[in-house]
């Protein structure tokens, strides 16, 4: 291109990016960054610019980040086997302080750097800090103790709401005040309960596949578009992968609550959030109401 | 380009956005419009969702608009031939209110409407309304009785400053209150002593050049960066051509009274100001203190 | 009158005025100045401080205004021919260029000059400013294509809000944004609509006669007061004079609209519309629910 | 006059008033109403129309009253009997209890149920109330003992400006919060302090003589206007009557706390202060510093 | 004790106090002083420092009074014998000027200056104050003509509000505007309308007995808690004393007017209120819906 | 004691309270917390009830913790062995891993909990959340290199001020942003800097000894009161204890930056902060300016 072509090129980027800066301005957007997003500086750099860049053309991005195999490995680490039940993590004491160490002690801080860096202030915040996430005891699909396991019993979004007027990305990590102590939250799940909470206009789930695929061996068969009622039959009808499911609960019941759509993006694609919201790229999977 | 390629090249403009974004968010920028590029309406197409992306990151803009070619068509449809000393018109009672018809009537609202159909609201003004633009008489250089021409006594920025926290993009046509009616004022020189008013951070004066030239018949001599001090001596040295006069005396007075930079730019590049102000492209001239 | 009987006098007036102020204070007022209203300088001095003690003793005045022999005037200049159906100006694309120069570039800075020169500050708008004026196309009354004459489809009263809260007088010329560009109003429908849109408390009719006639060749035949019930069956009677037509249905719809109170004044009496807000005296025709 | 040249005449009189509206709105005016003014129910109601009409054009009237021959009165019933010394009232401890009784328990709401009829919502505090005015012990001229007759000491203003930010006039009554119990205060002492403490922009003495004299005995030798200057040395000069002493040294003192302005005008003249504040008429004695 | 048992149990009552301070920080309590707690300086300052403590943590505290003995000791003084019918006094001119110099210019004030003594503001303002409290005429039980005694019509909470904001504690004496002049209201009946036009969270009122009593003359049968359905029983069965009637008939209003809790407490005992307030102490008899 | 005399005791520490709540009102105070304190359900619980109870009454209270036993003891369970060099821990980079993870996944959420369970809401930061702390690297007293221990270089209190205007308790881990990712700060030095930062009135340090002693074995030579140039002297002369030169330096420092107030105390002793701040009793060691 000369460099005519190339200014023309860069303009009509920036052009095409109008009418979504301009539908999404004031409006809330929970990201919920699943821990293999977190593993590559290069990924969450890109993710930290993608954040920052909505944050300044006036869109509130709630972080919402998990941290699994980082559990996984300090447990390792520590000589104790991670126990799961149903794709649940096992949660004795000892584990959920573990929980705790690994994502407020590791991950949360070092989402918060990582935008810092960019510019924007981010604050971490545990989802027991001003009481934003209380739980009840989750029981495994056939009864089993699953521990400091926790299902949403109530979101109190005040710190939330507190930090976004004070100009903050809030970061938060998926630890509840439970019954008796800190409960493990799914993230997936935390992210929806929150977005609800917070009369989100959209919720973004980064993974580490494409998008939801109607038929998995087939990389055709990418779902581009779908309904909360065609994703609620999917999941009663129990086709999906075990780790899709929280992602693809959690879509259907932010919706239920009143966040117009979700996505499902593979969070390993490069500035694959920044297109999804500022571009006509159609990538990953969009649900609507 | 492959699909992946396109869409990262999509997202190195947009991040590419980003600091120019966070310097800029809050602050008011003053656009000046010459009447050439108010001629073709694809030009202005483009000028408007210029403004409209700046408006939605939160910078504020301020538009005012020239209209000389257009008030000189008028006059010939209406029979009366337009008369100039030293570049400037002169200005009889009948001229005056041409002028103010062609300036209020047609360019100011045709401005405002396109604005409006980028989904921006824009207001237009005259420098009357409010009492924004106070003028007293101008002579020719050599002491010419030039009519209605006017030289800026005092911004009362209250009214522009009024529509910007109604969120709401002013645009004003050059129009002042004299001692005995309504004056012309030099558009250049009105946009510059309102970016001084309004603490602006920068000014920049869309024409019909690419930008300033060391030597004028030397493509290869544009300036493309240079400091108020050095186009005061250019100004004093006499060197300059009419047009470009007034755009660099502006200037010079802007950031004389604390506005950071001016640029002159080539209105007739589409979406030049976009590339100016997003954009690591040099283009035009810039000027600081 | 002695000194002392003089001073009495005075204070009496004010006196008789404060129930006028407490009644009014904080509250809209629209006032409608017809084109012939604005023909003499004094009478529309005289107006300008009328509106101006609105101002000031905390009343919200909003003028609206027309230019009917004005534009006329202009087209003769012009060697253009009015043509009138059913009382409503043709208006081909030349015609509308014309009717905006007019209202923008004469009337509206007239008035806003004159009122800027009693100490308020005033802001001369277009119904194309922020959207304010949305209309569709009219039909004549046997379905003659009118041009570019419009009927009122929508108002978006915020531009108007924002100077009112920023301590302007708003002055409106009835020009809209049109299906395919700029569109003509009739002044006093647009009068009504926005007294309707901004809850007004009055809207004052200045026109040429004292006020409306239960029988037009009969000078004591002047009704004081009647009800918009009342005028909605003349109007369906068919006995209004053509002038008076659209005053009385914009009277009555504004009334329809919620606004409490309508006047018909004859604005070629010095200060009508101060001693209508401000005193005993009963001049003009009023309108209520 | 005929109804035309009658209208024509409140229309001037209201014209006449714009300018002083204009100046006033939204400034403090202290009003010292004295015990006499409070005699006469005709007079006193004249006035309450007099300060609404202040507060509905934006003015914050503030009253401070006297009570002198109301409390020489109650005095009397009681059996007691005022003495004087240099023009104070020497106040033992009955007789403070006496004073209190009639300024607050009478006077004090006779004005505010007075305002309040007028459509104001007036608020009667005493000096205690909030602490507004502290005294400290003053003694006679030759240093007796003058019981419970303060000196102002200090001025908290909080509760006055509470008052008028929540559209309330104040009624001030001039007792005192002292060393030892409530504290007995020149009112027209009281008046200027507040005013100072205020930054009022004028104080206005209500009494019982048309103004200041260069010559008691000689009607035609009242001084219309004067400076702070002027008084002074009139006041070290000895030359003023026991009663205008207090007035005279207040508004000295008062133009010396940066007040611009204070009026001496005779509250037996209905609707002197409209007077005095909205028209041309020049009454009284006006000082400037 | 020891030190460190005394300064325990110090911390054990600051702790205790706690709870108390969370539920009714920011909330509104009405405090009716009979005119007998105001006999004793002790017991007055003891209570302005429970008024004081209250306002501190975050309580709004709104004083209402009495002053029955006070009034009728200085109709004593003045050779002026109280009449009373059904417990109320009847009401001349001549008395109601005494009730209202008692009131404002004794009683009012001395609450204000012993609270201001405490470092709050309090401010001190009649019924009659911006509107306060309207009356209409009363009639005694049979149709007797009582004067100026009024029953509530209206209350206008403005001006307490007002003062509330602007953080000084209101003290409120008992007259109100009435049909011909001022109004004498009882104390308790005033306190009550005006708890519940401030929608305050409790009403106390103090008073020269220990509680309701099941039994007057069994000590053992104070009522600790009840509720309004039950109190106004006893209104209708007729068994309550003459002056208890209008503390209950006032709670039980209060409470149909949605003020949750209504206290009667024995104001003769030091820091009742404080440990009504701040304690788990039971004093006095609580009222409830 | 009798009922009577019980409650007249709790009513005497209430009253004796007041006059401090009165002082501390919308202050801000600073309480460090030393790992010791947090080592006893109990002993925390207590301190939350004291902390609230400062909330409460309008005190804005910002807790900061350390943890040093804590992150010893997690360290030892690792297998890794902690190092001091002059008082400091040598931090190389798994050991600032298991620092961040004891201080914000243990320490932080535990206070959190435990105040949010008294019903005020707490929100647990890092000193790397919104920039609060930037760190430069520390080295040991003759140059050591201590790994990622740092000194504070810069405080950025918007986020603290963000969630004190939320109404939230800050609690602050040490944790710092250094030049080449997160630093340690020791906890006494962060809580002297933010104290200074935020203008705080008063800084508490809450240690494991009742304060600061002239002879360190002698318990009769406790320092009830101190000034920060004393205190200065005794950390030139190098008189004091490992443990203390780090609170004592802070306190000075704080002093130094405008804090009136520092305190030592014992925080074993149980309500030991509610004591020192709302009653007479003298405890621990008080620095002033």
């Amino acid at each position: 291109m000369t460099r005519i072509e190339e200014a023309l090129a860069k303009a009509t980027v920036l052009v095409e990016s109008l009418p979504y800066i301009r539908t999404w301005a004031g409006k809330t957007v929970v990201i919920k960054m699943g821990g293999e997003t977190l593993e590559d500086d290069d990924l969450l750099g890109a993710l930290a610019t993608d954040v920052a860049l909505m944050k300044f053309v006036g869109i509130n991005p709630v972080v919402v980040h998990g941290g699994g195999p980082q559990i996984s490995d300090a447990m390792g680490k520590l000589g104790k086997k991670a126990v799961f039940v149903g794709g649940q993590r096992v949660t004795d004491h000892e584990t959920m302080e573990i929980v705790k160490m690994v994502l407020l002690g590791q991950i949360n801080k070092r989402i918060v750097t990582t935008l810092n860096a960019q510019g924007v202030l981010a604050a971490g915040i545990s989802g027991e800090d001003g009481n934003l996430i209380t739980a009840r005891k989750a029981l495994g699909s056939v009864g089993e103790d699953l521990g400091f396991v926790g299902e949403v019993e109530k979101i109190e979004p005040a710190i939330v709401n507190g930090l976004i007027s004070s100009d903050f990305v809030p970061v938060v990590a998926p630890v509840a005040t439970g019954p008796d102590g800190s409960y493990n939250i799914n993230a997936d799940v935390a992210a929806g309960a929150i977005a609800g909470a917070l009369a989100a206009q959209k919720i973004v789930f980064l993974t580490n596949v494409p998008g939801l695929y109607r038929d998995l061996g087939d990389e055709g068969s990418l779902i581009s578009e779908t309904t909360a009622d065609q994703l609620a039959k999917l999941l009663a009808d129990g086709v999906l992968s075990e780790g899709m499911i929280p992602k693809i609960a959690s879509a259907v019941s932010a919706i239920k609550d009143g966040v117009p759509q979700a996505h499902i993006l593979d969070g390993r694609v490069k500035h694959a959030l920044l297109l999804e919201v500022f571009t006509d790229e159609g990538i990953g999977t969009m649900v609507t109401a």
